[in-house]
């Protein structure tokens, strides 16, 4: 479907050689390192390859603009990520930016001319290498402040500010980041799935109509840590049973939940002291609760606290609970949900109206712009992981799709 | 009660300031390291005030001998450990031992002269510094051979060959350490519970007439790693909730077993990949469960293999069993139990007949020799940590009824 065919898989593939870990079999790039800094000036030789005009912001975001008959008209953004997680997959975020671009050659070779400007734009640090997510997209949206850049620290203690100074980027320029509401049409991300939705239903093609946001917290059960073999069944205030009672509790509430939507997880957890000769006596749980109902999600949050402490009185232990992140779910807008049903019916393919459950640079930006995002299926749901996979023609698709929602919203 | 006040009290936190990291709060004295053999050095000086003749053999365990009236008649053995795990307590082990130098002190003051050898020990390494604890006892048992002083590493890749020449012993005399069994007459340990059960029952002392020992096992559940947000509560198989079911499931089990003394207890649980986002495809438990019945253990331990089974299929996940120890409950000698009963009616106390679910080296020697043991109280059950803590009187009384029972034993 591209043309010249294998144009964007070959790209994929040469992107995904520049990685700090090639030897643990996945691709390592993280935002603002050299390695970053070299895959992004590539992409910059593809942009300009198909005619776009450049331009970087204060926070790394890279733009490649293809000018519209109506220069003042509100753009059309596209666009998602090329950083990576540690030993990530070749697609996550990538699939975004290098199909935005494959789109363009689309457009381009169809005789198609925008009316409204098509900008696309990779978004810097989609993945938290300082703990926060999103930190281009936030940037962009005014959702970060010069102080964040000090405070957020990525696992080596090196600061966002510090590493932006490192890549050639001028932290106190933070507020030129910011994109004015105004100026933006819609926002339209390509995206593979992360999930099996699309698999187990045999579907070739999501179109997003809301995206889901966490609400993410720990428990910390304590009871005694006491000797596994002097301490009678009878004697012990068990943490470790304690949070098991709360884990398959978080399963049952969730499968519960009155939007049939949400979904709890328990990701993380730590029973100390950590001997096997010994009783855990405190145990963490990490709580990820997501759904595009913010109202059915924060009723699973409220059940899943009273369940705990409930667990906990009857075991004559505590539990604390500590919050870590409460993000805002985003609804699609229907303009861009509505252009991009139409881009698959053109192809003959009938989309699956879902819901993203991960959360994307769209989500950030859907609280201020119009956003719409498109899912193409990932294998086994795999991501952030070696193994993540989408078949060329599925990724093909995707691009179709996006040229076509492109087409829509621009012409 | 000791003579004079307060002796064994000063040689307990003398000893103490034999530590590896005073930093972390707690004890570190890991057997065979310098700081070690300056401990033991002292152990000897004490011995030595104590009118003791001293050998050290092979494996690097210490005697002390005082020499009966029929010299060849089998000698009453007693002692413990004066090694600690890291950052431990003053009291594990080493009551065993000081304990045993001020016994002899107070027979001797009483004017006691035993028919009988006392021969006092400190074993090495009865903490597992190598993994496997109770070596030095081991060793004594003949249940270490030369290759396993090879196979044998710490956590930092020393063998314990290595180890053994870095301290003056030569790992090739090995066998030389075995202790004959027709040459011991008893051997009595004394020792904290590091339980709950003379605390919570509010007795001053316990005879031990049975040693639990454990059965180790690991069980892994695999099910499938997928994104948190992105998979739906009825498309997942996390291994996490199966484990959980498994977790609550064992102490259950352990609770309804027959005998009504065994203990499950899971203290090591690793969730992979352990990040909030991802719905966990690997988890590992490590189980213990201990009897000092090994019928009923084995029904405990085959009871929660099947649950876990049970809980796997149900989920559609994959469960192993890997085996780590499975080591035999040794039953105590009456004889032994007797005079340490006699001991304590003599000085006004009843004792509380009880099982020892801690492992002990008199648990090694107790497959080969006639053992017993001696309980004092520890406060909240707190061992193998710098809140270990018994009183002063507390141990006094167990120095106490191991001086009767030594009398009983070598009279």
């Amino acid at each position: 479907m591209t043309d010249p065919p294998g144009r964007l898989h070959a790209a994929i593939a040469e992107l995904a050689l520049f990685n700090d870990d090639p030897a643990a079999g996945g691709i390592t790039r993280e935002v603002y390192t050299p390695t970053y800094a070299g895959a992004l000036e590539r992409v910059q030789t593809w942009m300009r390859d198909a005619g776009l005009e450049l331009r970087v912001d204060a926070i790394g975001n890279l733009f490649g603009r293809w000018a519209g008959t109506e220069p003042g008209a509100p753009v059309v953004l596209t666009g998602s990520h090329v950083d990576t997680t540690l030993n990530a997959g070749a697609y996550d975020g990538v699939l975004g930016v290098l199909g935005a671009i494959e789109a363009v050659h689309l457009l381009r070779d169809r005789g198609f001319t925008p009316r409204r400007s098509i900008e696309l734009v990779a978004w810097a640090g989609e993945e938290p290498r300082f703990g926060t997510g999103c930190v281009g997209s936030r940037a962009a949206a005014g959702e970060l402040s010069r102080a964040d850049l000090d405070r957020l620290v990525d696992r080596n203690g090196i600061s966002m500010a510090a590493a932006l100074a490192a890549a050639g980027l001028n932290p106190d320029r933070l507020a030129a980041a910011r994109i004015d509401a105004p100026t933006v049409h819609a926002l339209v991300e390509l995206h593979i799935e992360q999930g099996i939705v699309l698999e187990t239903h045999g579907e070739p093609i999501g179109v997003v109509t809301a995206i889901a946001a966490p609400h993410d917290f720990r428990l910390t059960f304590t009871g005694a840590a006491t000797h596994a073999g002097a301490t009678p069944m009878g004697l012990r205030r068990d943490a470790l049973v304690g949070a098991a009672e709360a884990i398959v509790a978080i399963e049952r509430i969730a499968r519960a939940s009155s939007s049939g939507t949400t979904v709890g997880t328990v990701g993380v957890v730590h029973a100390r002291p950590g001997a096997i000769n010994v009783v855990p006596g405190t145990v963490e749980l990490d709580v990820d609760v997501r759904d595009s109902d913010a109202a059915a999600r924060e009723a699973v949050v409220a059940a899943i606290v009273d369940a705990a402490r409930k667990i906990a009185d009857a075991r004559d232990m505590e539990v604390a609970v500590h919050e870590i992140v409460e993000d805002v779910p985003v609804a699609c807008d229907p303009a861009v949900v509505a252009a991009a049903s139409e881009a698959c019916a053109e192809l003959g393919l009938t989309p699956r109206l879902m819901t993203s459950g991960a959360y994307h640079d769209a989500m950030i930006m859907g609280r201020r712009l119009p956003v719409g995002m498109i899912f193409v299926p990932s294998r086994g749901g795999v991501s952030h992981h070696p193994d993540e996979y989408t078949a060329p023609e599925e990724l093909d698709r995707g691009v179709a799709v996006l040229a076509g929602t492109l087409a829509r919203l621009a012409g």
